[in-house]
């Protein structure tokens, strides 16, 4: 790709991405839920804050319209495909068609795999979401793909990236390992690296969501008004960043949302001390956020201010948002698509903003549901009940019940 | 209500039902998906089969275009509202204002709850959709709802219905015990019985999806044609009569499904035999179908001949079409609402028909996808991974693996 210095940062490239890319990925609905703006313009109660930051404090009464954008329904499962589409594009007017197809491009799986040693049941698919992504990108363009994997990946997901057409290789499980396999590759045939997030045309590819939700708010509210504010979750920043740049000018409050387990909100302490962090060890469950954030989506979020704040949420108040969203709207999604959404229903910081800076108007708020890239069993695992649990769920069992009620028709 | 008789079991009468209950209701969605339409259009494997009554037998050769009627986003999550409505506003329309409001509705939430001795875990709320429709019909109308739910009830369940402003009264598990109390409350209060779908104005409510479902493949398919075909689950068989009569003269031919576990094909045995099955005693894990097919829905189904056909799938095929649902198409159902799909692609003798009478031109074929009310906890359960197989899944890791794998940005 042309020296990434010279991909202006700015809404009109974000506009000019999705010019090319619309055509290959999918306008992806914007939801509401009635359920759950109710929910989170209701106060918490003061005993769901105790043991909170927020012990003891007025509950925060923001009042607040949820606006769903879901790229569980784009394609591959993920907005990743936005970034692989608006890379490979580029690539393509820059190169002659003969170079590329001799040449291909290349990525990597990148971390996590070796996690399934601990959590052997977790599906750490929303790793692979890039790598997918550009398998399919590579496909639909006709350009060879090299996607280096660990060795130990799955047989399923391995069979499900040679299912789009692309060439996997196997490499250790280390970023050490993985990055000599990738520089092999390169060496060997000369394909381009596409990284999956830190670079200015990724970006600009996840950012063509932030103008779809932007338009499909507007349309929605019969033209009136499109959203007050924007979360976005935040692993390695290529989104979040890429929506800023699409909000860039236009009023809308964008805001990031990490999980804090094990310092997997790593933007957002950045933030704090004013210099990036670089490395980050989390097993959180927001599997697709247990990457520390990119030098380029640094310079929009933090040297550009052009991200108000960051957040972070619980692993609890993943799984209470994940629950709400499976139960309630009926659609699945990956841990690490509703860190947004459990960010405006649980934290006071967020929910204060909402209440005092749009008292009762309330706020549109845009959330960017990212991906939907789960397997059920991981989903089991989540939500497991522990077998004393079960045995205290049998004990409400009345002495007048019988082991199979009969059912009789009329 | 009227005397059912009075009720003219036709298409025109699924039309009037709708356009009395279409302001309360949801339109839903109709969504279509191309990796299930590919798998449907792909012949099963010679090993798949093995095994099952086609093992050995050259696999069928079908097209099939899914158009899937998704009324797990119907309100209260299931197409129970649209009965309870329609019911609600017949009664409406032929009692005086203070009767009605004096005396209110009732029904019981039939069957299933006992089983919770046996499968602790396994959410039965598809037992509960009509109660909660009803209460929610009622409370929209102004009317009072006593509901009459087994003691063994779950907190959370009985706490659902009373959120709908109902009235719960408990009895005991069994259906003789249940029926008492419920006489109780009509010899008390003069409520009227609104039944769960061995009813007309029952049938002709749930009906109306099949209305709005020819519509949509008609629009969605540019105006060229409506769905060839579709099926419907059967449980009590209020759904699967109405829809039928929603498709009558319409040359649209009607499919039923049905779990084949411990008997609960009883709308197919009945067929095959000639005589209605009165009583069955099923676990099968879709809990929504554990009813036997009622009196005046088989008047449809079986008299009139409305519906063509009835088939049977397994519980590993329900669960297989289940993951189906959730992982590719992000969509939660309740394991009732995919037992149309399961039958398209696992079942040899649906999927002859479609071969040798729609041939390459294909079949656009409707799925009604009941409904969405299960709990994460009961999805879990159902795709737990057994200790010994989670072993297995550990044994393939390398020794190369590390515990944490360090992700470091760039």
């Amino acid at each position: 790709m042309a020296d990434p210095a010279n991909t202006p940062l700015e809404r009109p490239s974000v506009i000019a991405a999705h010019a090319l890319i619309k055509e290959y990925i999918h306008y992806t609905p914007v939801l509401t839920n009635t359920t759950l703006n109710d929910l989170a313009s209701t106060p918490q109660s003061a005993s769901s804050l105790a043991g909170t930051p927020w012990a003891g404090q007025e509950p925060a009464k923001p009042k607040i319209r949820f606006w769903f954008k879901c790229e569980n329904f784009q394609k591959v499962g993920a907005f990743k495909v936005r970034g692989a589409f608006h890379a490979l594009k580029r690539l393509m007017a820059e190169e002659a068609w003969e170079e590329i197809s001799a040449r291909g491009v290349v990525t990597h799986s990148s971390g996590g795999f070796a996690l399934i040693l601990l959590f052997p049941l977790v599906n750490l698919s929303s790793n692979r979401n890039h790598a997918q992504a550009l398998a399919l990108a590579a496909r639909t363009m006709g350009v060879p793909a090299h996607i280096v994997m660990p060795t130990i990946s799955t047989p399923s997901k391995i069979a499900a990236t040679k299912g789009y057409g692309a060439t996997v290789i196997f490499s250790g499980s280390t970023s050490t390992e993985r990055e000599a396999v990738v520089e092999g590759i390169i060496k060997q045939t000369g394909a381009r690296l596409i990284p999956p997030y830190d670079h200015p045309n990724i970006m600009l590819g996840q950012g063509t969501l932030g103008l779809e939700l932007q338009e499909q708010v507007l349309q929605m509210n019969g033209g009136s008004k499109g959203p007050d504010a924007i979360i976005a979750p935040c692993g390695g920043g290529g989104m979040l960043s890429g929506v800023a740049l699409s909000c860039e000018g236009t009023g809308i409050q964008v805001f990031g949302a990490e999980p804090e387990f094990e310092g997997a909100d790593d933007c957002k302490r950045g933030l704090e001390s004013g210099k990036r962090i670089e490395t980050v060890k989390t097993l959180t469950i927001a599997d697709g956020l247990r990457t520390p954030v990119g030098a380029y989506p640094w310079t929009v979020i933090h040297d550009r201010k052009l991200v108000r704040q960051m957040f972070s949420v619980t692993e609890e108040q993943i799984k209470a948002a994940l629950r709400l969203v499976l139960e309630r709207m009926k659609m699945v999604v990956e841990p690490s698509a509703v860190v947004g959404l459990a960010t405006a229903l649980f934290n006071e910081d967020f929910r204060r903003i909402v209440e005092k800076e749009a008292g009762d108007r309330g706020w549109d708020l845009g959330i960017v549901v990212s991906g939907g890239n789960v397997s059920v069993e991981a989903l089991g695992k989540m939500f497991e009940v522990s077998p004393a649990k079960a045995e205290r769920q049998e004990g409400t069992v009345g002495n007048d019940g019988e082991k199979v009620a009969e059912n009789v028709a009329g």
